[in-house]
């Protein structure tokens, strides 16, 4: 396509969604539930086309020899079609996010002013291969009032494309604006750098995808971007905290899960306590295959360790390797932890607000004046006492499904749900005030 | 000053806003209040020095052959410092933004989630002539706990040395982290790209100043902005409008403050109570000076008007001038307005929709069914009925001061003042819990 016929496509493509945002925002919860209703169902009714566009998409990557895991991630199986479903119902089952009254009052001059949650407008949304971020990401805008832009990955494009075709036919059926929901079907990489200069068409983008990805993007982009970076989350274990409480939340922390954002990727331990903890953590560590990088007063507490427990049993060394400057600045994803040892509570909080990515932290102690010191000292989206940093998350937290965890301090902050995915506009009522 | 030098100095001026940023989160409302007291008591301990400096400015200003607006914009006398105090003082009063808990659960799992509001950690308020502004921004960001980094314009730069000299001097006094509030004091333009590159100590951005700063800024900043841009307001005239309460209004809307952001630059009129309604509402804008720019309809009712009205007195000629298609897109900030007619409600929302920078907008009328429609479809911070677009202000809200009105949607819409100088973070207690 030559350059100024994608440009102008893509603008056209900007300016129907406005349209169709100032429509969206005006439907009754009933219209938007009976949409995602519709979705539900064309997908269940469709199972086969689906699976059927998928294996294109597989074809490609393998011909392409894209890895194993990649290939996984691109694969849609009837049980994940399963699980786009349920999702769907979920969002049909949550709390209406517009049209709540935030404030509400009368002005001395007889104004009545009432603050109302409102749709943003036009979301964008660029991701990467998982397909079913299409019906995951359509269907929160859709509840929310917001007309959506959808770029997925070029590698999953058959498997969106089919997806994206079922919301519109749904669109259609319960007479919304077919623009409501829209898929940008050309592979030319210019497109992302033309939609990100619509800051008259788009209000928001969210990138969901590596940090390269989301670095890029927040560079290159016109419009606000509400960014999900890393999570180089810490659990700081206290001079008096409950060791074996410790154990089992630090080994959780790191191991249910340590390619997500919010596992934990450094652990942070009391001095006074780091001979007790950490041989018995580092061997439940060394169990589950976890390779542990520490700073030398670690590398001290393993080797005397090792010094007086190599005479009964050699094969229960503790091996940690040095940790390197860099360690403590990485969200490894895998089965790596980076280990501190620091000399007070104020250490630990200093060290984690300088290597933090503001994600989730955590704090273990009994003594509730060194929580509370931790909680108002560090500045993440969650702070977590006696418990795991995994439960920085949407449903975890109650507020129904999302489309990411949030890093930024403006806006959202931490799990961006249906009600991050509003604003608000002031409402005045008068009869005939004027401004002196 | 040498660029690496320049580049140095800028980064640990952030450095150290970030580390005070840390402990100012953390001080009680009474400590913030009391600096802010202190300083109050400094301003009018130091009138005659602040006038001196001030002195300083204006000369500089005359040199170099500035405006005499711009001067005036410049000169402190010692009723603006009154003001400044009075400002100040008024800050103390306002409640306390930081800890207020917006949502608090047990989870099923026994945790127990509190959302608390925080403060943002660092702001960059980048300003032009005004020196006011030195002693406002510190004011609010002090009281909301953030560290701020101040940059005025040069031709300010006296008279915001000398109050942030203030500042400094009641910090101390009061034993808070003297990095709290810092003025960059090099007016070297350079500085501004420096600072605006430092995403990680610095969160957020305010500029204050024309359309032309803003927009810089906003392009250039790897932080996120606040945008405080123009204000092409609306008033609509509805055919079931009280056209007495419509004049009065449209008339404060448009003349009470030309020169400031939610002043009215656009009246949009039903064509069925054209010809009633806009002949005496011109005439009344021409009576103070307000010149007319018209579409084809609002001429043929001047024309047909002047026909008639022309044989019994031809003083009172209606003068409108053709409408450019430019002017719909202008934010005067003079006497001037663009008049559209048109000929339903619909078509006013998507005029208005079209044109419209998402400030101020206002419907007149007195059919409850038309007011909504209006207030449900249109995009904008504020939406008004029977009322002046003039009312949007963080004072007249009830918000108390406010650092601007925002146009954009995320964070924060309208005006900005205490809480939208703040963020939020989760607290998760739990006594541990893993997740499955």
């Amino acid at each position: 396509m030559s350059s100024s016929k994608l440009q102008k496509e893509i603008e056209n493509l900007s300016k129907q969604a406005r349209s169709a945002s100032y429509k969206l925002a005006t439907l009754s919860l009933e219209q938007r539930n009976k949409a995602l209703g519709e979705i539900a169902s064309l997908l269940n009714k469709n199972r086969a086309q689906i699976l059927e566009e998928n294996k294109n998409d597989i074809k490609t990557a393998k011909k392409n020899r894209l890895s194993a895991a990649f290939t996984d991630r691109l694969t849609l199986t009837d049980k994940y079609i399963d699980s786009m479903i349920d999702g769907v119902k979920q969002i049909i089952d949550l709390d209406d996010p517009l049209n709540r009254i935030l404030e509400e009052r009368t002005l001395k001059n007889g104004l009545l002013l009432k603050k109302v949650s409102v749709p943003l407008g036009v979301i964008l949304m660029i991701f990467e291969s998982r397909p079913n971020v299409t019906i995951d990401a359509a269907s929160l805008c859709l509840k929310s009032g917001n007309a959506v832009i959808l770029r997925g990955g070029s590698d999953a494009l058959y498997s969106n494309k089919i997806l994206a075709g079922i919301i519109k036919t749904a669109l259609e059926k319960i007479r919304i604006h077919k623009d409501s929901v829209q898929l940008v079907s050309t592979t030319d990489r210019e497109a992302v750098n033309l939609l990100l200069e619509q800051e008259k068409y788009i209000d928001v983008v969210i990138p969901r995808g590596g940090y390269g990805l989301i670095k890029a993007i927040a560079e290159h982009s016109k419009i606000p971007v509400i960014k999900h970076y890393q999570g180089i989350c810490h659990t700081y274990v206290d001079d008096e905290a409950d060791l074996k409480l410790a154990e089992e939340v630090c080994f959780n922390a790191k191991c249910s899960r340590p390619a997500v954002c919010n596992a934990m990727e450094c652990l942070v331990v009391n001095e006074k306590i780091a001979d007790k903890f950490l041989p018995s953590m580092i061997r439940r560590y060394i169990s589950a295959g976890v390779k542990i990088f520490g700073d030398e007063k670690t590398l001290a507490v393993a080797e005397n360790y090792n010094k007086i427990n190599n005479k009964i049993n050699t094969a229960d060394e503790l091996v940690v390797e040095r940790a390197k400057q860099d360690h403590y600045d990485t969200e490894f994803l895998d089965l790596i932890i980076a280990v501190k040892v620091v000399d007070s509570l104020q250490e630990a909080i200093d060290f984690i607000n300088t290597h933090s990515t503001k994600h989730s932290e955590a704090i273990i102690s009994k003594n509730q004046k060194s929580i509370k010191q931790f909680m108002d000292n560090i500045d993440a989206s969650a702070v977590f006492a006696n418990t795991s940093t995994r439960f920085n998350d949407g449903f975890e937290f109650g507020l129904g499904a999302e489309i990411g965890i949030s890093t930024d301090k403006l806006h959202a902050r931490g799990p961006v749900g249906l009600k991050e995915l509003t604003t608000y506009k002031y409402l005045v009522f008068g009869d005939g005030q004027i401004r002196a």
